[in-house]
């Protein structure tokens, strides 16, 4: 059976990129179910795609071929790459990092390759659009049961860009946090995990600046427009609102650096 | 074969909540269609869900499962359902409504269960995220051709939430009707069909404000940047403008009154 | 097999618009992959949607059904046709030049119909939606292998209304150009090819008003924040800037004149 692809970028939807390399992916894969993970991953910003790529894995078809583009440097000397991770999953895109995190959560890198077999680029290949010359073409023949190794020359994993994802600083009475994502409701999920406030020694009731915030276990604990923290879906403290928007109400946007006191 | 899925809810396409339920979905209905109704109900607006389920669900297959999530109640006691219509359709979502005019329109709530099956739920179950861990599980076992009784214990059906639509106010030579939906075009539609105006003993000319405006069959009946009323493709009034936007040009939004005068 | 369906539109994500017509597709054409291509054309800009549609067929699979709504005469005299291009692809849409461009790059017109036939048509059919009621179930059924005949009468190609693209204004020394898109990052694409600059004899540095911008191969050519000139992915001339947005920079928006010298 065609393997799944899933599919993140930074084009936004409001022209034809992503479409084209659905296109694409048809002419090569026309069996392959396509999960846009997002197309909206900040512009260039590549350490978030590869944030949302981790988290995102563990719920994707353990078979899954992912295909990411962030890519700033698109058209210079950066290599385009397919890894191999243990869980046998494939991914594919630049070699700046934005697969690192995802690969880890997979089990680790276990081969790479540079594409560069002619038969897998779209040629011409363009300088500016590699997504839809390099990487939507390399993910379909995976997804279509091509061996790793069929896409270019082998590329030790040692040598690959990896990115660490960003840790909270904990000191007794105090976690510096910063803002890692901000979702759809403007909840604000912070680098730090509960493990992180418990060893800084914060207590039920947190000091964010001048307001005091309970840690509460869901939205429904807090009065309707008033703040709290709780683990979200994805194990990260987030500063909440019942029925509002924390980002808009703390004046708070993604990287900004967050202390929390006990 | 696999039955298809309609898929709502209001989490917007800017982060991987939408995409996540569809890996979670692929993971255990691989062949399953997914057709995104819309991501982009307003937030939390569980009424404007519930009109948009209902006024979709004639197009949709007639072996649809419905996975719907508009829930400002995550987390708290409210039930995670799945409802089983007389026409055959599964529903899965929270019991706060959402869900309620669309089995109306599928010929009514037949039998209904709690969502509570641990082979069923994504454990650990997020305080959150009941889309990924509840709902979408649910909906993807539907469609695979598990039967509602799998999905957890009985529930009466007599015992649902369920949202009334709104009706307009109709009185001789007068209705008053509310905004339900803009679309992209900034066409406004209203809670009124032309039977109301016809009960209110409204003429082709109708009175909005200090504006007349005609009665139309089509949007180029109108001159370009002139007002009209027509019946939608809903069969509701709607107030349109030739080439433009009439929720800009009258300054209206969801929810706003309108008041028709003859 | 089920053939693909390409889907344009200037909807939006908004509303249902879209999602309905996956609906009504998969109730006639339960397998058909359907490439969603945009759907945020300009709203009614005809000529963009064309221009996309053309751009985007050369990536798309051989034996795609193209579905393209951008329609500001929906309900009027103005026809709703299927055409079948010599590349063996159909393409459903209004009378009004949307489909043009992709046919003529499809290897032109070779047969047309106009969709009437009532077994095709959605009944009632609205004044307001016909990407629901005509487009979107003819485009269904044929993906599911109906003959262009089974739509409705014949037309003669030669009536069929086209759009041409626009041309630049070459003469010694300068191009006059138009602005034709501007995609997510800011990227400023004009109606002029290399060819065109070469043709009026411009050199390796072109005048944009006061600025000496360079011509360069790739983004990273160019300092970050620096604007250039490159040839985009389409063989375009397309105004850029490395790590930042030329569309701002240069206070530039579609249809926008500008003025190349050398």
């Amino acid at each position: 059976m065609t393997r799944p692809i899933v599919f993140c970028t930074d084009y936004g939807l409001l022209d034809i990129f992503v479409g084209v390399c659905h296109g694409v992916i048809a002419r090569i894969a026309p069996e392959a179910r396509v999960i846009d993970l997002t197309h909206h991953v900040a512009r260039q910003d590549v350490l978030q795609g590869a944030i949302l790529l981790a988290r995102a894995s563990r719920y994707m078809p353990d078979d899954a071929v992912y295909l990411a583009v962030v890519d700033p440097g698109v058209g210079s000397e950066r290599r385009p790459i397919a890894v191999q991770a243990r869980s046998g999953a494939h991914l594919v895109g630049p070699d700046n990092g934005l697969l690192s995190m995802a690969w880890a959560e997979l089990g680790g890198a276990e081969r790479a390759v540079e594409i560069a077999a002619p038969e897998v680029l779209l040629q011409p290949v363009s300088r500016t659009f590699h997504g839809r010359d390099v990487f939507a073409p390399a993910a379909a023949h995976l997804a279509m049961g091509a061996a790793l190794e069929e896409l270019g020359p082998p590329i030790d994993v040692g040598d690959l860009q990896a990115l660490e994802p960003p840790r909270p600083m904990v000191a007794p009475g105090s976690v510096g946090a910063r803002v890692i994502s901000i979702d759809a409701f403007g909840n604000v999920q912070l680098n730090a995990r509960p493990e992180d406030l418990d060893a800084a020694g914060l207590g039920p009731i947190l000091q964010l600046g001048p307001r005091a915030i309970p840690r509460v276990d869901t939205f429904t604990d807090l009065r309707p427009g008033s703040v709290g923290a709780l683990v979200d879906s994805d194990g990260f403290v987030a500063l909440v609102v019942n029925r509002g928007s924390a980002a808009e109400l703390l004046h708070l946007k993604v990287g900004d650096a967050v202390v929390l006191g006990g």
